[in-house]
């Protein structure tokens, strides 16, 4: 495990390439992923008193999430353009005792294809979280996002869930 | 401060919009941000065994991040679109004592504009950092991206330059 | 019917998402649509003039439309990518006795797909009509598009015609 | 007037070009354009009913058409690459004796630039438009756009205001 | 044969469309193709003493080349969008004795699909010269790309593979 | 000259970078390039025949070049977005007393602008090749693309004309 030739995107000789999914068979692909986005209270606050009357915020960063899911093999290099069925979009405010304020952006992609979506879930959050960021930087600069990975991949050779933890 | 009325891209009545820059002036605009990917230490070193011949890991990242700085505005739905005059991304391994490692990418965005460069900074490093991860992620699903944020603005109404951290 | 349950596009809390195609067959899917671009009688007349030789205004609208139609998931945010087999896109001047003239634009999107094309359908025809109000607006700037509509869509769970009537 | 050689995509000879705006000054260019989508009384509740709560179908339509607007010179092909300083999209209800319902959605685009964005602005309210098609087609496949046109136009060579009428 | 009905995107009226694939069938599409750039010996010798060390010239045209095949159908007006499941993009110098070094890139492409790969694989080492030649043209403007042509097609109706010749 | 440092996108140390165009100052650049499509004389006598009523193939191949030169910048990596100011492709057939038909593409690219657009013109001849060997590729899958090349470049530290020559 772990061993060097498993970075299927180069070769021994330490090429690129974009992996030949010929021989791969075409099964129901998901991924899920998430972001965690923190911020001042303050701002947190000011986002609620704005968007509780439209929720405009939260449907923008939806659909940034949802166009950026279907751009990603445009984005990243040795991706596959694959034929996506679904994608969801949800972010929520997190319970916090600390003095930060945290919003939590999670991802669903689902496809038939012959390899996963995990770079669409991860891209579709990250550029989700981006939009929020986006809105929010002119009153908090110091936003962070502070996390991004895969809570979860069905179909193909092996599946994953990641644990849960304290932190999200 | 802090005031919900200065989130721009959200009107009084909770309605969003794409900030009218027409009577900004046109200054030099800079941003710095940054992007940690952590991995396991075995992971890391698959890395460093293939690319140290070649680096074509690092320079699909970068590359990568340069294209996204590009295509920030198709990304952030309230973006403007940017004559972007200088995209630099770098990537280097952290010094680390912990149980696992750690990429820092760093990215600088230069324009003569109306508006800032940080959603070009930010999307870079996003952008390179999925790549990264795209590119590893065959042997080591629990990558994590933990932090993503601004480090440096420069240009317009105020500047801006986040606090170093022992995590970065 | 016409209940707001089949606003499909919208969760009963008024969510929007992207439908899930997971479960649905894949069948032939069609759609035609059509716009009407409507000009005064001399603009219509100095388009002849000059395409007479060389049809070039029909041929960059056709291009543009069969391009768009192409583009539609990135344009309609819910949209699908659709591998899409087939547009054609026709224009014609439409007789008439009133004081402007018509040009009809027509088109029809085929593919083997989990959901309809209708959308690709309706975007190649408004895109066809932009680019050809593109090419005369120098001239009449009161030209407008006068009707979009689908009409026709076969494939999935119910097949469409529209009713022919006396405005195109 | 409505010389034929004032149709400035198309030379003398018929063949098409990219006009060439080396030559003109950068001024301020505003551009307004609406269009009108018509639907049964019956698809106009179910909106309502399904989006008092949070009104993300008018959120969807209104970042697709400032996307669009940004996207204009990739879709229509002898358009300019301009820097758009502002896009604003809104979508209301038209007042209707009628037994259908229409929304009318308007556009405003603004930039510095050696040629106009009516374009842009007509781009913006016809994909709009054709997103809140996108919601609405499983309730109401016989929705029309009834109307696209430029409504002002300020900047460049001549001004242009279209004269309000009873349809919108 | 070089029947004027088969130019296949042009109607025997002389009107260009999208060819339909529907009635042709899913079978494993391959093809190949190059380029061959043409530039001083200095220049190669330039990029050979600045790429020896991290080799990052060779790996940026790789990576546009990839990327370039995924964007044929948005570049080729005709082009269907295709589900491409490999691209491979290689790149070497040619074993030379004029005045002049060459270096010559290849490029595999293969999809399931209805209609073949060519334009695919024509456009990624297009794009990988012009990006190579991007790199090298402050020093060699009077570099050229000597050659751009199909080596080899496989699936579908007919196979054709290029006869080898002295030139490459 | 020809001195390795002069590699413009390559560091000292080999890395890559996207130019900084910070300090260059605002001039106008033109740029015009060639490109050469070699093919059967029975392959040009059909494409005559079919296009001489309507033209269409030209056109479309002047469509595809001209929309290309837009997207330069995301075709080649470490090149700048830059405002065209206008994109001219004219193609031709050219005399010959060979054995093969060639046909020439010329583009001429203008901007006001900080950079040249060298890399704009080079690639509106090289995707409109590829489009008019699209066209053509179902009767003759030997054409070939026998020269993309600099004519001239005007603006900038320097001039650049490329010597006439029987080949073109």
């Amino acid at each position: 495990m772990n061993d060097p030739k498993d970075l299927t995107h180069l070769t021994s000789e330490g090429d690129l390439h974009m992996v030949d999914v010929g021989d791969k068979s075409v099964t129901t692909r998901v991924a899920r992923a998430e972001a965690v986005l923190q911020m001042k209270k303050e701002t947190a606050e000011a986002i609620r008193a704005r968007t509780l009357k439209k929720g405009d915020a939260f449907t923008v960063a939806k659909i940034a999430g949802i166009n950026a899911a279907k751009e990603t093999a445009r984005l990243i290099p040795l991706c596959h353009t694959l034929p996506i069925e679904k994608v969801d979009v949800q972010i929520e405010e997190m319970d916090s005792s600390t003095e930060d304020a945290r919003f939590r952006i999670e991802s669903l992609v689902r496809c038939e294809g012959k390899t996963g979506v995990e770079m669409e879930a991860l891209t579709a959050v990250s550029v989700a979280a981006l939009t929020f960021y986006d809105m929010c930087k002119a009153i908090d600069r110091e936003m962070e996002v502070v996390r991004i990975r895969l809570i979860e991949k069905r179909g193909g050779k092996s599946d994953f869930l990641a644990e849960p933890d304290s932190k999200s």
